[in-house]
């Protein structure tokens, strides 16, 4: 396969790969931007976002229409259906980037390839899958849809103990559903859940699941299992939160770059440099993300400008 | 004076500190946001903006109206005219933020007072200070608007030369005036700028300083004087950038929060606290910072998520 010669491939179309490939084709580097299908990623089964400052209300896929719009104008490539197999880092530093149909000879890499949801898997939840219609796996970006509504929450780690005290300053009512007796999440935090259910608001289901997700246009009910007893219920909401964690797509990394135990990508937070010399990271998929919209997209503009320190003098990486 | 007690104070309400009080009023905390004239900060003097991921262009006023609209929507408080005066942590942890004219007492405080550019001082200014008209202090953001113009760049810093390697790229020439013969950028980018000065597109005026900019409704000229021969040169140009350096507004923060040498609030870049527990940082004014507008907007939204780890555990504030 012919080589294609770039000064930044950046590998995932997603508001951080965007945010990204805006500054470097700005700084006029020959930048594309991979993705393994269309550009967006987890943002575009947003609905509703308004929590991206300056704009007041817009949807995921008009917000990455946007975006590809604004990058594309100052002259970045983006590449749909391109999937990385893997990279290489040659004796000369330059960096190939192996798709299926291509090789990339790249002098940096942003990686942005972000992180998805876990899902439940149970009946219901991809048809609901929006905040609109019901089902969210964000607390901190919606929970204000769901004022004085009746929503549940699954999950028992950190972010399910946190997003659950977060919905309930909004919530008239949140029954939290846990598959165990105990919590994954900090004492700290379930010692704060404890307190704050006996306030009346968050009602907590120990030893029982969600099995499916129920209504005709949105949620109007979920049907919860007592794994213990097996006995059945079907709880009238008007929402379900799913927080069961998030897994990135970082696979095709594994022995690439380091990563933490999760699959997280291993990085310095001021500059965003990875374990390898010339490959950036930015956004959902990197240890100590912020996992918000904004802050993905920022990320994506420190690495690119990061890139420039690199590129001026490669010993720089490791100061 | 009484007390007013808040949740969360924030000092400046500039793109930073906006973006922290959309994310700390979404989350109900109870916010204001001071400023010591009104909300914007230098992003006011900015007539185009086109590096804003999702929004094509706007003016920096249009995109402070939108914050600020979309901030009170969520119920922060936004007060102008008043100016901060001191700052004490109280043997409770409580913070007093003392006003000309109130005491408020918070359980968080975040610093976003920003940095301004620093002046010239020099005729033609101020009267041509928008990119538009011709002058502008920031390269990254500007130099799209002068392809294949001719501009000035002014200057014998990092910024400076790196700022003027970025122009070359652009514009037709760049005229680089240097009131010096030695730089103080790092030698490499000087190194660099040599390099680049033979292509032709960049030329060095050494020992010179810009005396006026001139021209009827935009720049049309400079006038340049040499500081050892203090012989007069007008030269015709499209633009004047300033890159004399940037000035932290923290004189007031000073034996309150750690600083650099130059007056930037040293933090840690994860979380972005500073060195008294319960005050946070975020922008322009901070250590580290990427000096960009959607950078100093994710700061602070860093900083108001980074929060809630404090009010549920002070502690954490030294992990």
């Amino acid at each position: 396969m012919a080589e294609i010669s770039k000064d930044v491939v950046i590998i995932g179309a997603g508001p951080a790969g965007l945010g990204a490939a805006l500054y470097s084709a700005r700084d006029r580097f020959d930048t594309v931007v991979l993705d393994k299908f269309v550009p967006g990623g987890q943002i575009n089964l947003t609905d509703r976002i308004e929590n991206y400052p300056a704009i007041g209300q817009i949807s995921g896929p008009d917000m990455i229409d946007a975006m590809v719009k604004q990058v594309t104008s100052f002259d970045a490539e983006i590449k749909n259906n391109s999937e990385v197999e893997t990279i290489i880092r040659r004796d000369d530093g330059l960096l190939e980037v192996h798709t299926d149909e291509e090789v990339y000879l790249a002098k940096v890499i942003i990686l942005t390839p972000g992180s998805e949801y876990r899902k439940l898997g149970v009946e219901g939840e991809e048809k609901f899958r929006q905040a609109g219609a019901g089902v969210s796996y964000c607390g901190t970006c919606d929970a204000p849809f769901f004022r004085d509504k009746h929503v549940i929450s699954i999950g028992g780690g950190n972010v399910a103990v946190e997003d659950t005290l977060h919905l309930a300053k909004f919530c008239k009512k949140v029954t939290m559903v846990h598959r165990r007796q105990e919590f994954r999440a900090t004492p700290i935090l379930v010692e704060e859940l404890i307190e704050e259910a006996k306030k009346g608001i968050i009602e907590i289901r120990y030893d029982s699941v969600v099995t499916s997700i129920n209504g005709s246009n949105k949620v109007e009910s979920a049907t919860l299992q007592n794994v213990k007893t097996q006995d059945s219920e079907i709880l009238d909401c008007d929402g379900v939160f799913i927080f069961v964690g998030m897994n990135p797509n970082t696979k095709f990394l594994n022995g690439i770059v380091d990563l933490d135990e999760s699959g997280f990508i291993q990085c310095d937070p001021r500059y965003l440099r990875t374990s390898v010399p010339g490959i950036f990271v930015a956004g959902d998929c990197r240890v100590g993300a912020a996992m918000q919209l904004v802050t993905a997209i920022a990320d994506g503009v420190v690495a690119a400008l990061s890139l420039k320190e690199y590129l001026r003098d490669p010993g720089w990486w490791r100061s």
